[in-house]
């Protein structure tokens, strides 16, 4: 029997009656964060500290509480941990298997945002538990976080050489190089560096400053930063955006 | 607090203690389901017969329950409305507003699921009190079924010139006329015959068989199959499916 076209005799009750009937389960969200350091993509991971599976890696996450959707439940998980606000994040999946956490029935849905790791506060509290682990690196996490972080990952590399998304991962001044090295994070494979920079430029889309890094070497390589206004105004016109990997 | 990270001292208690300081909610999939019939896309709707809003156009939905996955309750509707299994599903997005269900708190994951109309037995019990109604033409949907219903549309003309699931709408035998105007349905925008024609031959992907459809034309058409063993041969070799709509 269909919930919806339950039979009109089951009906005639209050509406609490009905949603009665069912079974309410746990709803949490897990949250993948994903920075950009060092050359190398990471995740935030954290030690478990309540069972089960206490003292295992895990996703940051939490149940949804009575007050909050789904997103402020999210934002507020990635706000606690980290410290910021307004961060790029997309709603992935839900996982609803049934004995996914050995505790009770949660059903989770997984969210996944882009950091610039150099904004956050390194004495914010919450910061200093957790590790940032690199992708090809991972332990095992608990439950499917492993599954998670997979589709993550998979939806990055499906997103970020269609869409400026990558730039969530850089400071808002950055060289060429830098940019390369990031999309060879992501993509993990090395890039032509002559075609990525052509690429790049030809989309019309960074504003070179006046300014060098010198930090790699003594010449230097220009700064730029990511023009938002041009790309959406771009958008408008029908254009992609485009690297190719 | 965070829940994964709280304090040591409220750790030390039974899995179940700790769960239970939790608010559980309902949880429930709602079905987008799309065929194909007489020039038209068209979605699946039911009139809702429990309150709140009975008598309302409605998805068909229902709650997920303790003994099956989310996937498995998606597949449940599908199959209980349409007597279908094995048809094509995908999870879209998952829904948590407050107040989204009036009668309750309800988190909701919309699945879409493209069907062949022809496969359903007429006969069928449930599928006689729902409506065929095309997407243009669509009435106002109970709680925040309309927007589920244009997610499932931008996905589904994202996804329909990329990967091959217009087959999924089509009877197993079809003509290249039938099938451009499925993507004619389904961009709502006209499509030129002959580029149409060759860039679907051109990728190698339809057998054509010795039969021919005769409805339309004296001449008649030929009709067609989708070869999808050479599709899973090509995408091997790095092919990309692609209708230029």
């Amino acid at each position: 029997m269909l919930d919806y076209m339950l039979e009109e005799s089951t009906v005639n009750q209050s509406n609490v009656d009905i949603y009665n009937k069912y079974t309410p389960y746990l709803v949490a969200v897990d949250c993948i964060i994903f920075g950009f350091i060092e050359g190398e993509v990471k995740l935030l991971i954290i030690k478990r500290v309540m069972n089960p599976c206490k003292g295992s890696w895990s996703l940051m996450g939490g149940f949804v509480s009575p007050e909050e959707s789904m997103d402020e439940a999210a934002n507020r998980i990635l706000y606690d941990l980290t410290g910021l606000k307004d961060l790029y994040m997309t709603q992935l999946y839900t996982h609803g298997d049934l004995g996914r956490d050995p505790g009770a029935r949660v059903i989770s849905t997984s969210y996944y945002s882009l950091i610039k790791i150099q904004d956050i506060d390194p004495d914010h509290t919450m910061i200093s538990n957790a590790r940032w682990c690199p992708i090809n690196e991972l332990p095992e996490l608990i439950f499917d976080h492993s599954k998670m972080v997979e589709m993550a990952l998979d939806s990055l590399r499906h997103e970020a050489h269609r869409k400026p998304i990558g730039f969530e991962l850089l400071p808002p001044k950055f060289t060429i190089p830098q940019l390369q090295s990031l999309y060879e994070a992501i993509y993990q494979q090395k890039i032509d560096k002559r075609n990525f920079r052509k690429s790049i430029l030809k989309m019309n889309l960074l504003d070179q400053l006046e300014e060098k890094d010198k930090e790699n070497s003594r010449k230097g390589a220009w700064l730029y930063c990511f023009n938002e206004e041009k790309y959406k105004e771009l958008l408008r016109q029908g254009f992609f955006f485009n690297i190719p990997v």
